[in-house]
């Protein structure tokens, strides 16, 4: 039974999903802890002042845009896996989403926040529902705006596994001057 | 049988993902015509300078991140009407999608263009398969850069269909000052 | 190239979804006409007094229960040739759910219309999209009625095709007495 | 970390699927136990004598209508939380589907029993399969009934978990006279 | 928008699967006229005696492993481009899969035609589905015969599109000796 | 709750997969143990010269048929209760791939490793690793050698579980002489 090499390094200096030739791989979690995991992404989308108005207006009589960007944020979600080609299965067992106004920066903010007791982290599935969120809003918006804009998607915050609680330095220059 | 109201308003001051009583529908394209449509979309993830350096020296031999993250992005296209709930089904008929390396800003931006001959516009797709291809260098570098950031996610132009050619305003400030 | 049985018929008296031989496989639509297809089809949930009150008062605001149940509904119109064995994949131009509360009899009823230019009918992906939404229903009033019953599930009418027209007799003894 | 309000109320009197502010999100079962869990669900389609009679002289050598069904079930299972929004996906440990002929009611009854070692229960997965079971049933014999009806799906019974073991009150009048 | 190079070059001398750079890309097809194609493709599974003697017993009512693996292969054909990276999806238009049992060699051969009216090729949908049949037979027969074998898995022939017939030169050494 | 007769043996005289009155059902793994399993799996394509020499000349700067392979292998190993009827849903823990180049035999062989904790083996994933992946190659190359062809795809060994170790006898003569 080939096993080349130690392949699940967390030191930080090497890309785990290589193995020791360079080839790719779904890294071996098997000897990790079934732990608590949690994980938080955040991610926004901009438009115009009319769009955002709209959908402000929305609720379940008429043109509930982020209720139903949250279901699609949510199913996403559980599709991780098949979309990201590296990433392990897993059986979440908490999945809340939630949409932020912003009339100051004309901004819907989606907040995704995943959990599970298992092998790997969750910061995939969270950003996957973040990334499915927006795109939701952007699709049912489209006809009336075809300019908006996603952005500021990333992990937040997470928690639990071998490497413990990490929480995203916010103050830095995320996006640099062009 | 009942067809309440017309439904596919592209007048531009509704949103045509409801009908005239507010309700979520997948709009009817049945009656539009099959031409040649073309979106490209576009976006960016913002890292390290280590890590970036990690990706531009990747290849075939050792840490191919973003040929990994090209493939997910084309096969994440193919997915997207079971991603986004109102999302029409289509025939895709060429997909293509670039990484371009951006090292004075620790960027690598990604562009996807998608075309299909069929019945509705295939923004959607080429987004879905921006946001894939970062979430894929995000999944594949996140051992070494948790802090990674996701922004500018943005279709550029499309072409075909009733609404013919647009091309986004660039030079708009698309992410406002915080 | 092996062609052993004219294998589409349709003259009623025989499965058309099996071969000369008897063996099952996914019919020949090649050369039937893309015409104009709609189908339409219908069932209803019936539950406790309490949980029907509860589904009533939802809004986006707090419980949209059919608000969910609506986008699962149309998204699961969309997966109808991957649940189903011998269906074919089918490019859905128009998918619409409504859902009608009937107090007097303690059900919700749901109605899907399903429409496609293409070469086989859609009668399946309205009858998925009725199954589906009302599942939904059920999975997110479980908690509080375990006992709910959906009934009544048929195809309404559906139109285009060599068959034509055709409409359900409703008035038929559907449901006999146990 | 947001943790809201409490979320996995089982008090009988509101829906778990929304939190408090009315927002539908995928519960937390994460502090549940891991337990045996089943469900069995039933459900029937009738349809006209020489449907029934077709269906009933089917076998593997010609037109195994049944043996078809059950698999389309048992594969349907598998993908319930693909298809129901709010659904935890789970490891199913036993699938088993079962169809009873009817011939004085001209019913086919389906029957799926689900298990799991899990945290949630698994309903959802055996009406899930007994909703594609009858649907199969349905696709293969449209082209010479189409008119027929699927009634009285239903959870049966269910053991495991907190609230331990529920069965159906079949007595209860479930389909009210029109 | 960019068009850096003629990409679907079907000279035969180079990868229609990469662009001029020599990266992964989804072919143009929009160009390519919906013809009629059609492609056969044929593969077999070894196995003991005992083995085969158990398959070719079953049927209906005790054992059907033929008939499952049929429509294994049949819905597997749909899910192709699922699977295969830099494939088109194609509303495929007809599906048949058979078994042919052959005592002297211990051997089951499977072979699936697949055909559709579009802009591209089935041979991969074709050898997806005799792929997964066989595999379906390993699944159910592995308990009892751990060391079957799958061979011989080709495309025997395909018609329509530019390239027109093909057959495959069946007396060509494809297997050579060890 | 029915609970007809015992389901699982593993006497190996009888298929597991079908139950005592011979109907096909996902076995009861339930009661199965937790345990390290691990299985590899193997296959190969064989091609002409000039096909062999492409691909081996491919690297991500220029056609990298092998990593895309790769990818997709390890894909499909995640999707493998999607396409077998039967096989039980896991949570993999590590999927590897390897692919080896034969240049006396014209043969690309592909390995693949699957491991999981749990309660069935993955002798079905590495298979369906190993097919994607040769398909893959196939797909990529079709355009100048239609005529690949693929075989020995078997089972090389298994770990863990109630039957324990299980080495192929790779001596014997699986590819009998036609």
């Amino acid at each position: 039974m080939t096993n080349k090499a130690p392949t699940s390094s967390t030191s930080g200096d090497e890309f785990t999903h290589f193995d020791a030739s360079g080839q790719a791989h779904m890294v071996d979690v098997g000897a990790k802890e079934n732990t608590h995991r949690v994980a938080v992404a955040r991610g926004k989308i901009r438009m115009q002042a009319q769009t955002f108005k709209m959908i402000a207006q929305g609720n379940s009589k008429k043109g509930d845009v982020l209720g139903i960007a949250r279901i699609a944020a949510i199913m996403a979600s559980k599709r991780t896996s098949d979309l990201i080609p590296l990433c392990h299965p897993l059986a979440l067992t908490r999945v809340t989403v939630d949409f932020e106004q912003d009339p100051e920066n004309l901004c819907i903010h989606c907040t995704a926040q995943v959990e599970t007791r298992g092998q790997t982290g969750v910061e995939m599935e969270a950003l996957t529902a973040v990334q499915v969120g927006l795109l939701t809003i952007y699709d049912m918006c489209k006809a009336v705006d075809r300019g908006m804009v996603m952005s500021d998607i990333r992990v937040m915050e997470k928690r639990g596994g071998k490497s413990g609680e990490w929480v995203a330095d916010i103050d830095a220059p995320t996006i640099p001057t062009r």
